[in-house]
Parts: C-alpha cells; sequence; structure tokens
C-alpha cells in the first residue's frame, strides 16, 4: 500500500476498509495485522461475527503459519463479541480501558463494524458510538475496521456507510464488480487525513497463499518529481512577493510535491493561489 | 461444479445459493443432497415453505428414484418447519441438537432460509440468528441453504440478502434475468473462503430429468498453469531478495497457481508484491 | 398454452398469473374455468374485487353463453368475498373444507390474489397465509391465481409479488407496456415445476369475442427433436462409461428432449455433465 | 373519444382519468358532464378539493354558459365536500342513497378521486372504501373519477394510483410530460372491459374556449376493416373442423374485428386459436 | 411574464412558484409584490424562514429603495412566522379575517410555502390546510407562494411538492441545473387555470440590480395568428353543420387563438373535433 | 476565491460547504478561519466529531503553525460539543450569548453541521433549530457550517441537506467524484444571495501543505466589461422611454455588469426587460 499513501497508514489513525461479500475485508484485516506483529506490534482482532477458528484458517491458508505462535505467545489477542456486547463495551468500558493500556503501538482490528453499528438504531446514537470506538482506539494504536457494503453495488452512501467514513481518518474502497466475463476488484483510497493519497482506481486480486494483491504498476510512474522541479523555479521568481516565512515553507511544500499530487494545475495556476492566500 | 471451485464445496463449510423464482434453487439443493447420499453422507432436508411430497415428486421428476429408499431407511431426513419454529428451534435447542449429533459429515440443506430471516425483523437480530445457524450447522457437516432474491434483478445488496452473504464462507449466485427473445440463466460464485474460484458468470440450463447442467467448457482452457511455469522461474532469480522459509513457501504457492487465477496481474508485478511483504 | 407448457398447465398444482391493469388477468382466469367446464371438470371463481355480475358479463362478452347454464346447474361455484372474510376462512375453515371435499380435480381461480395479501402487513404472515391457501387448494384440483403488478412497470421484485411467485408451482407473467404507438403484450412463463416450459416471450393480443389469443407460430419451430437424436448416438457411444440403469435412465430423458430445450448447451458439454454426476 | 373506445365510455361503467398537475382533468370532467346534460342525463359532481365558484368560472370560461341554466334547475347537482367527509358518506350512506335513486342514467364525476383514498392510511381499506363508491354508484349510472399522478412522472404503478385503475372499468391516462421546447401531452386508454379500445397515445390539446382536441385523424385509417374480410373467407375454410355454433359465433365475430384491432396477429394464428380453444 | 401567460397572474388566483436553493424564488417574490405596489395595491409579505432585514436588504439589493416608504406608510405589510403558528393561523384566524379584510385586491407572498405544510405530518392534512389557505386568500387578492424543491432535482412529483401544485389556479417552476460548464436556469409555465400559457421552457437570468430576467425573445414569434386566420375560414364553409349559437361562440373563439395555441394540430382536426361535440 | 464570488463572502453573511467523505470540508473550514485571523478577526471553531488536536494537527500539516499561538492567546476558541449538546445551546443560550457578545465580525466555523441536524427528528423542527443557529449567529460575524453529503453522490436533494441549503445566504458544493482513473474535485457555488457569483463547475485540488487550490484560470476571461459597454450605450438610446431616477440606476447597473454575469442574454432582450418593467 506504501507506494499509494505515501508511507502507508499513519500511527494512531483510524482506517476503515468497505467492501461488498467477496472483495476481500477478512484478508486484508489479517493482512494488515500481520504485518503490525512482523514488525513487533501487538495486535487486537475484534471478530464480530465468526468464530476464531474461521479466521485462523484463513490466515494460515494465506501461509501465515506464524499466527498460532503469535496467540499462544498473547501478543495478538482475539476477541469473540456479538455486536451488542462490543457496543456496550465501548459506552461503559474502552475508556478507562484505553486509560489503563500499556503497551507501545497496537494494531487493532474491528472485523466488521457492520453490527455495531446495527446494535443501534438511531443515526445519532450510531454516530456517537463509532465516533467514541475510534477517538478511544486510536490513542493506543493504529486502528482498522472493515465495513460491510450495503446498498446499491459501489454507492457508499447509505448513512450506515457514511457515517463511519466521516469519522475515520483514511477510507479504502474494495470495490467488487461481478461482470459478464471477469469479475473487477478495484481498491480506491477516498480520504486520507494528513497524507496525500492516490487519487484513481488500482486492480487488486486475491491470490491462494498470499492474499489481497494490489496492482499499481503504472501508477509509480506518475509520482516522479519532474514538473515540481520547474515550479520552484518559478517560486524563485516571485519571491519578492511573498514574505520570507512563507517563501521558505513553500520552497519546502514544493519540492515534496510530486506530479500525481500536481495533476492538472498549471504552475502560474498555484503560484498565483499562494500569492492570493500569502501575500 | 467441482471445475469452478476448485474441488467443489468444501466439507465443514456454509454455502448460499441466491436465485430468484425459477432459478432453480430447490432443484440445486436436490442435486446437493443426492450427492451426498450418493458417497455415503447423511442427509437432512430442511423444506420451510413447501410440502415433502412437492419436492420428493420434483426429485423423482429428476430421476432420482433412489430417494425413496434414503427416505424409508432414514439416511435422509425431510423436515418440515415454518420460518418461526425453525428460528425458535435454532435460538433454543440448536446448540445441544449439535452437541448430541453423533454422524459423519451430514449433508444439511435449508429451502429456503427466506422464511427464518422474515420471522424476525430487526436486521441486527436477523444476523444473530443466521450466524449462529451457520456456525452451529456446520460444525456437523457441509450446509447450503437457499436465499430468495428479493429486490430489484439481479441485485444483491438488500439486507435480507446481503446478510447471509457476508456470515456463508461460499455464495453462488443463480442469476434469471427474462430477455425478450431467451431467458439467460447465468451461475456466479461470488465469494468463497479458503479456495480458488471461478470469477466468471457460467451459463446454465435446468434439463428435465438431469437438473442444472452448468456450463463451462471454454472456462476450461483458462485454468492451465502454463504462465505460472514462468512466474516460478522468475522466483527463481529473486530467490536471494527472500528468507529462506519464504522462497519455500512461495515456489509451493506458484505452482499452484492456475491462469484463470493469476488474471491479468504481470508476473513482475506480483514478484514485487512477494518482495515488499516478505523481505 | 399447451405448447408453451409441455402439456399446459400440470393437474394439482397452483399457477399465479401476473399482470398490470389492462393486462388481461381476469379474461384468462374466465377462460381457465370455461375450459376446465367444458372437459367436465367443476368451477370455482373466487372474485376479490368484483361483483358476479361484472364477471359474468364479461365471459357472455367473450361468447362464453353457456356460463349461465353453469352458474345455474351448480357446476360453477361462484364466491363474492372480502380480502378479510377470503383470509380468515383460508386460517380457520379452509383444512376442514377441503378434506369434506368429494367431488373429481376442479378448477380454481382466484381473481385477484391481491387483497388477500393485502389483509395482512407482515411478510411473514403473508407467506403464511398464501402458502396454506396454495398448499391446501392444489389437494382438490388445479389451482389458479391472478395477482396485480405494483411497483415499476414490468418488475416483479416486490416483496408482495414475488412471495406468491416463489410459493406457486407456475408463474405466468402477462407483461402490458404501453408505447408511443403501439401497446406491448407479451406473455412470458416465469417458471414451471416439474414441467418443460417456454423460455422467451410471446406476443398475445386480447380480441373482442375471443379473449387472450396467445402468438406462438415461430416458437413451434422450436420444439422439433432434430439434434437430439444426434444427443442419443452420442450417449450410445459413452455406453461404457455409465452404470447400466443410468444409461437406460439417459436414453430415455435424451429422446424426450427438444431442440428449444437443449438451447445452445452442446451434445459434448450436456455428456460430460452426465458422466460427472452419474459414473 | 368515440372512436377510440368503439362507442365511447359504457353506461353504468366507471371510469379514472389520471393526470399529473395541468394535464386537464377538471376540464375532462367537466365536459364529461356537459356531453351527459346535453344529452338529457342528469349530472353529480363531487369536488373534493375546489369550491364551487372556480370549477362553474372553469366552465363558462371554455364556453359553457348553459351551465348556470342546469344549476338553477337543478339538473346538475354540485356537491362540495372534504374527502373525510365523502369517505364518510361512502361507507354509510351511499348504499341507501343509491337504494333510493329513482333518476334515469346519471352522469357522476369525482374530482379527484385523491383525497378519498388519503383519508384513508391503510391500502387495503382504501382498496375497500373505492370499491364500494364504484359498485354503488355504476349502478345509478355513467361514473368518472380524476386522480392525481403521484410519484415518478408517467408512472402509475404506485398503489395509491393503481387500486382505482384496477378496480375500474376503464383507465385514461393523461400523461403530461414537460420538454425543453414543446409540452407533449398524451391521451392512452389503459384498459376498458367490455370494448375494444384503442392501444395507442394520442396528442391532445388544450384549447382555450374549447377544452381537450384528442388528435386521432391518422389513427381513424387502422380502424377500418379490410385485412379481416380475407379472415372471414379463412374461416368459411375451416368451418369442417368447428361445431356448428362455434362457426356461426366466430363469423359474427370476426366480421366485428378491425384491422387495428387485430394488429399483427396473422390470419393463420388466429384460426389456429379458434380451432384448439372450441374443436 | 405577460407575454407567456395570456395577459399575467389574473386577480384572485393563487400562483406556485417552485424551485430549488439559488433558483431565485425569494427574488420572484420581491418582483411580484413590487409590481403591486407600483400599479397601488397594498402587498403582505409573509416571510417564514428569514428575518425582515435580509429580504428588504435583498430588494433594496435589486435597486428598489421604496420599499422602505412602503412598509413605513404601511401599504406593505410584513409577517414574520414560523411555520407552526402560521398553520394555526390559517386553521383558527383565517377566515375570519379575509371577512373584515376592506382593501381593494391585494397582493400577499408567501415565502416559502414549506414549512408550513412540515408543520403536519399526514399528507391528507396537509392538503387540507393548503386548501384552505389559497381557497381564503384569493378571496381578498392575488396570491404567490414559492414552494421548495425537495427530492431529484427537477423532479415536482413528491406528495409534498404535488399537493400545492394541484391545488394552485397556476403552476411555476424555476428549474435551476448545475451543469459542467454552466448554470442552466429555466422558467417553465406548469398549468394556468382559465388561462392560455406558453408550453416551453424559457431561459432565465438573474442579474444584479435587477432580478429575474425572462428570455423570450424567440417566443414572441410563435404567437402571432397568421393560421388562425385560415381557420376561420374553414369554420364558415362548415356553419351549415353547427347550432348558429355555437357557430357564433366557435368564431369568436377561433379569432382568439394564435399560432402557438394551436400548436400542431391541424384545421381539420380542430373543425371536426368541434362537430363532434357541437353538432 | 473571490474572483469566483465577487468580493468573497459577504460579512455577516451565513455559508454551508457540503462535500463527501474526502472532499476537504475540513480543510476548508480551516482555511477560512485562517483567513480572518490573520486579518484580524477573531476564530470560533465549533468541532461536532472530532477532538482539537485532530483539527490543529491538519492546520499545522497545512503549515499554519501559528494556529497554536492563535490558541493560546484566545483569539482562536475552540469548542468540542456533541450534536445534542450544542443543539441545546441553541434552543437556550444562544440568543443571550449574542446578545452579550462584544467582539467586532467574529469567523466562525461549525464542522460538521450534521450531527446537529441528527440530534432531531422531525424536518420541521430541524429547519426550526438550524433557522435559529444561522440567524443569531450572522448577528456577530460571518458563519461557515460545513454539512455531509447523504444520499447519492452529488445529489443535494435530501431534506437533510437541503434545509441548510435553503436557509443559507451562501450555498458551496465540494463535489468529490471518483472515477476510473482520476478523482474530479469540482467546486460549485448553488447560491449567493445578494451578490453575483460563478456559475460554472471549478476543479480543486488539495495539496500537501497547502489545502485547497481552486483552478479558476480560464474563468477569469470571462468576467472582463467587454460587450456590456455596448450595452450601456443602448440605454443611452432608449432613455426617453424610461423615468430619470430609473435610467440613472440602469446605468450603474449596467456598467457593473460583466460578460459572465450576461451570459447569452441579448442587449436588446435586457433592454426590453427594463422596458416593461419601469416604464
Amino acid at each position: 500500500m506504501n507506494p499509494l499513501l505515501d508511507g502507508g497508514i499513519n500511527v494512531n489513525s483510524t482506517t476503515v476498509v468497505i467492501g461488498a461479500s467477496g472483495a476481500g475485508k477478512t484478508t486484508f484485516a489479517i493482512q494488515f495485522i500481520r504485518k503490525g506483529l512482523e514488525s513487533g506490534q501487538e495486535g487486537i482482532f475484534v471478530s464480530l461475527d465468526e468464530n476464531k477458528e474461521q479466521i485462523i484458517r484463513e490466515a494460515v491458508e494465506m501461509g501465515w503459519k506464524e499466527i498460532m505462535d503469535h496467540l499462544k505467545e498473547e501478543r495478538l489477542v482475539f476477541i469473540d463479541a456479538s455486536g451488542k456486547d462490543f457496543s456496550n463495551f465501548i459506552r461503559k468500558e474502552l475508556h478507562s480501558f484505553v486509560n489503563d493500556w500499556k503497551g507501545a503501538g497496537a494494531r487493532i482490528a474491528v472485523d466488521p463494524l457492520t453490527p455495531v453499528i446495527w446494535a443501534l438504531e438511531n443515526n445519532y446514537e450510531q454516530r456517537e458510538l463509532i465516533g467514541m470506538l475510534l477517538k478511544q482506539t486510536r490513542r493506543v494504536g493504529t486502528v482498522l475496521c472493515t465495513l460491510e457494503e450495503h446498498g446499491t453495488e459501489g454507492d457508499l452512501s447509505g448513512k450506515e456507510t457514511a457515517i463511519p467514513m466521516y469519522l475515520a481518518d483514511c477510507v479504502i474502497h474494495l470495490r467488487y464488480k461481478a461482470m459478464e466475463s471477469s469479475t473487477n476488484r478495484m481498491l480506491k483510497i477516498v480520504k486520507c487525513r494528513n497524507s496525500w493519497h492516490s487519487e484513481v482506481f488500482h486492480p487488486y486480486r486475491i491470490i491462494t497463499g498470499l492474499g489481497l494483491v494490489v496492482q499499481h504498476e503504472n501508477f509509480r510512474k506518475t509520482i516522479k518529481k519532474e514538473s515540481t522541479v520547474l515550479l520552484v523555479k518559478e517560486l524563485e521568481k516571485n519571491a519578492h512577493l511573498l514574505p520570507k516565512n512563507i517563501y521558505q515553507r513553500m520552497q519546502k511544500t514544493f519540492k515534496d510535491l510530486t506530479d500525481a499530487e500536481l495533476g492538472e494545475i498549471s504552475h502560474s495556476e498555484l503560484m498565483r493561489h499562494v500569492i492570493e492566500e500569502y501575500s
């Protein structure tokens, strides 16, 4: 995911992964937890639907046999809860649970978030509950929640889908479209606060023994910095129009820009914006 | 079904077969039970709508006259229940029923699941009930539930349809589309946990005396392993970049890949993914 | 209807005829009852909406003057009921009414079924009620219920429409589409348990003095058995691969197949299916 | 309307005229009442929305000044009622009102029916109420109810629209479609029990001083009987295949057919239908 | 507006102006009131949403500085009410308020009507309330109510929108469509009782200092009376077929017709209609 | 924003910024507050969802490090409230809070408004609440509320979205459309009371370190005043047709018009409008 997200998912951020049945949400969650454990983080897997056995079986099937050791040595904690139990936990105990937490940056997966939302019927309360969950959990680690698509295929605008999307820092859509002669799976980063992110759809496949494999071959070319070099030169020409601290800040900002990020915005347009905003 | 599902439906898994009126769901369920009985498994047919006589008549019409013997000798048990009765059974008795079960891998068909879902009105409770049913029944055998399509034709996103889809291990869609000059019946495997599966639509027909016949002639060509041989060679070239245990695992993984599974993902793309993930 | 349904509607089966306002549902029901009376069966016409006079007037208008004699001599019984009354009758008295029935194979028309469904508000209970009605009435004769289309034109997926469709043995759609310069009326057999049926749309017209006239001129050509002769030959070639009893059954099955039924499935494909299923 | 309806609206029948705001429903109702009064019938105008003054003003504006005399001399009765009052009247008094009625074939207009339907909230009860209204009123005359289109433009499938359509003998749609550079007004007869009717859309305009003017110039050509002459000849050839009374009836039936009614059905097809049905 | 409406909005009529946010409803209402005041009528502005200040500011911005004088000298009365207060006023006091009113033909603007409708939840009661408001207010003047579009863009079929449309004498739609490279604003007269009206969409713009400016340049050409001269001649030829009083009335009617009103209806068609209706 | 809005957002006005998840609403709100603080105004940031830390982090990430000083020196006040708390505050305390306020023109951001709306369930009450909030806050400053898009992508017609749009003075839509190979972000000014505004969609991007950058390069060309010079000349020719004060006012009005504002309206059309309205 790194090339798509300018360094991957941020620490202490919350990510929502949305997808229909068959899109690979649980597989994504397992990969997320595995990566954390392999780099020494702790893992918490909250399963709202399935039994532990089913998910572990899937993990092993993906070639991750070490999961058994992580479980035994309690680096990975597995929580099997109903939507209502977990929603009660969020309201009554999560806050003090987080305060008592001592570990370093854990990875927390909630798969899927849907039953937690369905435990309440009122949109306002659903929002408050999910807000509480995300706010508290990101204090102790990096959070990934999977979310089922309900409603028309590929449409993310239903309230139950939209609420977690608005509240999370990062939203990833696994679009799964059944077509006559092929199955179209596409990954799209919908938003990512505080980070630049890819703005296009990337095909991905689920490969036995590997899990999700995202294709971004062609995309790599667009994240070079060729045209932004010229932009910095244009900034120099306009240096006299800007306060010194702004000029210095823009020098740094422009150097970090990639061609993909700049898109079709012209140098003069961007330059004018800076002058209007800061001079 | 075998060529589409890498060895057919897994033992101790749950499958949901979705289709509109006329798609052939009951026929599919009868074929599923017949195959089990012919290979020595026991069969349980839970009918939520129809009377025993109607289904047996359909089985005999399909040429399966032996069903009468199976029933008489109790290798096949037939349960006629209302949605509410069965839903009460799931909540109160299923767990101890399963604990007491002594038989080897039975085949269980629930046809259709719809009245069980309708017995409850709240989505959260529907989900909990179906979750309980699937979790318990897969402990004693291979489970197949049929599910009616409600909502726009071919759209599987309504909650009552989506809940069982998210909870089942395997989802098969029998798409039935009435067109001016022909009837279009297509079978699509929407998801199948732990197994590779075909990702395209396969035409099927319902033939008097035979039941569902799936057409997959052209598909067979795509499951050869020509290009994956080259992939293994590429892996060898990159052996030095990978830990030894990963290298060995990937060798095995790559050998099992088929061309259909690999799809349009290039060798270099897959190789890079493996290196990024595991080195 | 015979050429479309491999011998017409089965005895002791239930058929649902769906159509919008103006499609000709009542006309269809009158023709169904007339045919029964002319071949010596008894008739029961349950009218949920209209008064007897209106329907008799329509029958006479169609040229069926004998209806008056049938009524007088009680070969045809006319029941005028409200949806709620009839729904109470189904729940409380239908079972013993059926048990006491002595006549031979009657024809029963319910026109329209809609107010019976609307008498209840809960989908689960609607399903149970319709299930009870169909299950009991088919014990004493051949049943035909008309059903109003509600929801988008030609869309049969609303729950009130879908419930009777799923429960009936046979479903016929009278699609009525108003177009700029003509009115398009098409008859389609959506499903028919235990019988082969036509899979295409057939134009029909309502002709004064005749009622519904279905056009199936071109269709007749497709129900010959030319190509299935070759199929039997192919079976003979593969005789050694099949158990003897299966071989004999398939010989009979293949001889009864028509070109229309076989559709685009190739001989080799069908042959392979049989070998996979039964050898 | 006569050429479109094989002699116009039948006596003692009920007609529903559906249209959006601006389609001309009230104008249609006024013309319907005027024609009756001019041919010596009595008129009853039930207005559920507007005050008498507004409608009379519109009638006079259309050139029908005599309405004032008809009112004064009580040949035309004007009833101003709320939906709830009128719905109570239907349930409690309409039956005995009709029994006491002494006049000859009146014309009754209800404009619009919508508030009567809205007076109840349950679809079952709405249906029962409208059924009662139509059943009773057609005993004393010719009934015309206007109905507002609610829901998507030109879509008649909402329940509140569909209920009166299913219950009425005759349904006329005034389709009103606003387009960029013109307003498209089309009249379509959706159904008409016991009468042949035009099956195409006819443009109409609302002309100051005249009211609704339906264009059916081109349509007139299609209601000749050229091709049906040949049909009678074909019948003669097949006389030996039919019982005598059927042959005589068919002679009469075929002579009354028009080319428009026969449509694209071929002579041989129709002939075959008759032989199959009656021989 | 005059050329579009055959002399503008009628006295003692009710007009509903519908439009989305940004369409210019309030601007339209201000212009309506201004025109009345400039021609000596009184004005009543009922604001359900905004404070007096905001609307007066907008009026002044449009160049109408005299509004201040009108307010001071009480020729213009400004009412600031909540939806519920105003709805109570309609039910309890409006009738006697109207009876006590002494002024000559006032202009009354209600901006917007929406909160009045929302003050009730039941469609039947909303209809009754709006009916009462329109019926009473038109007794004392010319009434204009603005109405918000809710539901899909440009779709006027939602019940809350449709109710006032059916009840008002005149309906004007300000269609506001955001397009990629321009904003499309179109005015369409949906209906106008007792008056001929334009049947096409007219572009309009909102110009600073002027308000709504409707473009009807091309439309003017179509309201000439060229072809209707010929129509009168045709009438003369058919004079012998019509009663004398009808002939005289038709002469007058035909002379007032414009080409736009006649549209594509042919002279012979119209002539035939008149003969069928009146001879 | 200035070139798009004829001088930017007005003082003492209320603006609603609508956008889906990922559109950049919070970024917009931060930029709005920053501009105010940099020009000496006070700032109030009401956050309904997020914690202060998250938003400050985002502000700093955008290069606005001075936010920390503003907070410390209380030029910027940060309010973290739940939807229900804030809605209670609006109803009970906002009025007196505003009366007690002493500061000069503050900038107030509410991000997002959605939970405030959701705190109530009835549309009428939501409207009243939002009306109260906007009415009071604009008395003390310039208000910007962000609003989440719920419902189909880019559709602003849902009631919860439409209510604030109708009540606000200015509405800005950040349309965010995910497409196969790019992400389409477009800014559109839907309405702006009392100001001319751009009527087209403008692409924008979110640039790391800068925030929202709106592209309006091509648009600038259309806001010249070339053709309006000719319009003033035409006015002079018609001077004799207008009252003197109107003539003078129009001179001023016409001189301020831009080509973009005039659009496709012709000089003669506009001239005629003025003469009809004011002569």
